[in-house]
């Protein structure tokens, strides 16, 4: 089955695809959505979508996974988030795709084995994960991470 | 012209729609939209999305108006807020409409006259400025609020 992460944002969102036959997984794409924040908010929204919707459509993905957000501090920040992330699952929905959420620190312990990993160690982890992978940024790590996990939490229902 | 307002949320969604004629408005439709708090998240929005395009489709508005946020003390609420925003500024955005966003205290000074309005001066006056209109409920009368503040607030550039 191909699984696909997103860590929505509203400059960046990162993507991520893997594909999972028995145990095995295997790295298939990923990539950064960015868009211009010279343009109006629904314009970069339009973007975004237009983008998420041109990767489904050529990696077919059976399952989306998006990670829980920890809420920023900063209100105006948790709304851009909000924005970003409500089109992200929209377009998930709208390829008919079943998806998870999952909290940041369960895709920490899924990676890592400790909820308290840093960045480093989740990029670490995804290449020995995914031999070869080359991370397109932070977002698409991220990504990619959530989709493993989701890849991992399946495993253990079948 | 045709003039749709939203005021977005993700347990409703008020939308109305106005004909402007030179200084002259008319009700042409207001309703809310409301998702099933029981669906998973991706699932009310995807289902938000479907019911906007439906209504745009219908009323074929040449502009959008939504409110700007007061963004709530919860961030939780903040970001739910967020979800269903994103979806709506998309929708208007992927109908190719161009979006003005205005603040709910120029929403309730252009309607009222004063930015300290409540939501009955609010709905009193939209008796008054769209004659015979029934508000389909307080987010409804919103959405035609907003649309009214942009239809008046373009009167005054043309």
């Amino acid at each position: 089955m191909i699984i696909i992460g997103l860590d929505p944002g509203l400059t960046a969102t990162g993507w991520g695809v893997i594909a999972k036959a028995g145990s095995r997984l295997s790295h298939v794409a990923n990539g950064q959505v960015r868009t211009d924040a010279a343009l109006p908010l629904p314009d970069r929204l339009a973007a975004l979508d237009a983008a998420l919707a041109e990767v489904i459509a050529r990696h077919r993905p059976d399952a989306g996974a998006v990670e829980e957000v920890f809420v920023n501090v900063n209100p105006q920040s948790t709304l851009k988030l909000g924005h970003a992330r409500g089109v992200a699952l929209l377009a998930l929905a709208r390829a008919g795709l079943p998806v998870a959420e999952y909290a940041t620190k369960l895709v920490k312990k899924a990676l890592v084995g400790t909820g308290g990993a840093d960045k480093k160690q989740i990029q670490a982890m995804l290449g020995v994960l995914l031999p070869g992978v080359r991370l397109a940024g932070p977002d698409a790590a991220d990504a990619l991470a959530v989709a493993i996990t989701h890849a991992h939490l399946l495993g253990s229902h079948r």
